[in-house]
């Protein structure tokens, strides 16, 4: 292993035993045909889960509900990509020409899948239990001081926040359907933005269920584009 | 642990030390207030782990789209849902009256939400290894008989089937924006199906992966309408 990747597995507090698994975990897809999105796949779906695992544990008290939105926190693109700074990520990416050009090194989407791929690089290289003491280790301040999920804003609250701190205009929810019969209804509901293009929308059991989700997914869409004009 | 339970484990091929796990995970939100809702967290995520570790083995050629593509189709709500029935799990659901009336032990849904859940339980009654015997005991045929990526039809092939099949108008595909500079530039595409009211969005790094995106929620959105009139 180079000596620049030993860095990082100092860091990690692992150390591989195929040093070819780090080396396609930090290689961009810009700098190469073998690069890290088949290890980001495998990498998000085994933290979503021990995070998972964790909040379940932590957290009896709390709805699924709660433990979605808890889940969300932590494992959301700038939580991703400020874990990533934590541990320098960005100075070890392998990068395409254009991609270092305009930094990508320290583009929140690249950092945050990069770091997705390293630990599914360590759950292949080291079993499930090295992949979630790392995880633990990782996560270990932020799930010490989880916020009570009463406190964690819902999505029409954070949505509402952004819009007002970027001067947009208030999101507009309205009722596309309402199915299924009184006691398992489905709602359907459309969120805009007015002044943008944007449209999304969400469905859940109660209209209230149904908004949340539609504001999650446009602050999704407006975090997103954000993050590409950095 | 009961009589009617206990098939159920047998069925499953797991005995649970915890027998009040297994109660918990075929309890439905209709019936009491310590009902699956938490377990189903729980079991999605292990779920979407395990089938995705199995993908990334044993698919070595294949690309992250791929693996994801495969996943869905094996964790969407109609193959749980179908492995459900295989396990005579509706027979053993714990519903309020309501839901017992109008025929809640048959709906997609209530299946595919049980049967995460009894993943989960037995997650936090065996263990990961446990867990993972389960699932892959589960998906033995499904994953032994997996069609090659290429052959899993894209999402916008399965939308023009699934609304050719229905009789109702082809969908239309509007790019919405393009942001990014040109070497990594982000479409986001609306699809629309004439004669609804429905709209979804997609997006990524071609026209062509925003439009599939679209596409796929266009379909999420119409079978659960389906779903829910069941």
């Amino acid at each position: 292993m180079n000596q620049e990747l030993h860095k990082l597995e100092v860091r990690l507090g692992y150390r591989f035993r195929n040093a070819d698994l780090l080396a396609e975990a930090v290689t961009h897809r810009s700098a190469n045909s073998r690069n890290n999105e088949r290890l980001e796949f495998l990498g998000d779906s085994v933290l979503n889960f021990i995070v998972a695992d964790e909040l379940y544990q932590r957290c009896p008290q709390e709805t699924e509900g709660a433990l979605s939105r808890l889940r969300a926190s932590l494992v959301n693109r700038p939580s991703l990509a400020e874990l990533a700074r934590e541990l320098q990520l960005g100075e070890h990416l392998r990068l395409g020409s254009g991609e270092l050009k305009s930094g990508g090194h320290r583009r929140e989407s690249i950092l945050a899948d990069a770091l997705e791929a390293v630990l599914g690089a360590v759950y292949l290289d080291g079993g499930f239990e090295a992949c979630r003491s790392l995880i633990q280790r990782l996560y270990q301040e932020r799930l010490g001081r989880l916020p009570a999920a009463s406190e964690l804003k819902d999505g029409k609250t954070r949505l509402q926040e952004y819009l007002q701190g970027h001067r947009r205009p208030l999101p507009t929810y309205e009722v596309l359907s309402v199915t299924g019969k009184a006691h398992d209804q489905l709602f359907r509901v459309r969120c805009t933005v007015d002044g943008t293009d944007l449209s999304t929308e969400g469905e859940g059991g109660s209209r209230r269920q149904a908004e949340q989700q539609a504001a999650e997914a446009m602050l999704a869409l407006l975090l997103g584009e954000r993050g590409r004009q950095q």
